[in-house]
């Protein structure tokens, strides 16, 4: 049995939601698109190994990766039994966009464009977006894909992106704006529109106190997400 | 490399939380406490170990279990290296009491009574502990835990106990009732208090509904839960 890691990468670039991918350079099945893998060395944990696997094929490092699952179909990987622990990561893709090498040629992939992986990538995929889509209904984690900075078309965008659906676009700006959440910033974003569009912040406190206390029977429910949130 | 499986299973028998533990019948580690685990064998998933340790060691048998990480620390078994996927279950201790088998003296532990555990189980206990309380925050899972009528102290008590905390009982009972969560029956449970308690049952459909109605600009949470819940 060998172990392996699978690191499976969600950007946002302010447009379009993305995942990195890489061209496999070894058989089996070498030149078909997968997700950024290699195998758990004796002196290192499945995380260990996500990070150096990451860093080593596309550059990027110091990104918050959390554990997906552990992949365990016996025929999974047709050369020899290897499980697999997929962990999973949302970035701004502007924030990174420097780190990124070129040696083993990642690119990003629009979500709807995901070419066929190989193995179970497509699976692993798969859940990945429904914890996306999870963490996103519960916590603030969508604001780790967005820049700083951020307008409201590319934040109802980005939900509309995620659940795959269409979201009017009135009623959007209405409840975001009576959460609370959001501070708006003076600037404007130029060129997107004729008139711009003001860019806000996250008011993260507040979110996270809202959050916290939707469920008000719980005592200190921050210690709890402190812990989960890792 | 070796892939095990470990299974944490709580369970509650309206008067404790509790924790399903045996004695270790074999080198290393023999007679000390453990969860139940057991090696992957060559046709099995990870899951499929984890129902086959636990029916084996335990008779529990449909029981929901769900992953809950891979532990992987490359020296977590002294003898080999050996990773482990662990799972985790909620149960009603009275519900399975007949099926559970005595062959390996599996025993129930009071949460806070836990003996010492071998290798890093007791690191997986309490990353499921945590998983267990940000759970119960969010999702009625609590009532996995509790039979299918139940009174408020037993619910009170609950709480308290996956939280490790005073939870004052006027604020809980009106919080709770207010809910309208709680559908009250008309018998009462005899014997623990001199006035009896009335029984409740859980209104699911009202859970759910406020549950994923709190954070309302997500379009069919509904969906999305039953992905995850699995």
């Amino acid at each position: 049995m060998l172990l392996a890691v699978d690191c499976i990468i969600f950007g946002y670039d302010g447009i379009e939601l993305k995942l990195l991918l890489i061209q496999r350079s070894f058989e089996p099945e070498k030149g078909r698109w997968s997700l950024m893998g290699g195998f758990v060395q004796p002196d290192e944990t499945a995380g260990d190994a996500a990070f150096r696997v990451l860093k080593q094929l596309t550059g990027l490092e110091d990104v918050y990766m959390e554990q997906l699952n552990a992949f365990t179909n016996p025929h999974r990987d047709p050369m020899e039994r290897t499980a697999s622990v997929a962990y999973f990561s949302l970035i701004d893709i502007n924030k990174y966009e420097k780190q990124i090498s070129n040696e083993y040629h990642p690119e990003w992939f629009p979500i709807k464009k995901i070419p066929s992986l190989i193995f179970d990538h497509e699976a692993m995929v798969k859940m990945a977006k429904e914890k996306l889509r999870y963490k996103a209904a519960h916590h603030p984690v969508l604001f780790e894909l967005l820049a700083e900075k951020f307008t409201l078309p590319q934040l109802h965008n980005l939900y509309e992106m995620i659940y795959e659906t269409i979201i009017d676009k009135r009623n959007f700006s209405r409840k975001i704006l009576s959460s609370g959440l959001l501070i708006k910033q003076k600037q404007k974003q130029k060129g997107a529109s004729r008139r711009g569009a003001f860019y806000y912040k996250i008011d993260k406190r507040t979110y996270q106190h809202k959050f916290d206390a939707f469920l008000n029977i719980v005592p200190n429910p921050d210690n709890l997400n402190g812990t989960i949130y890792q």
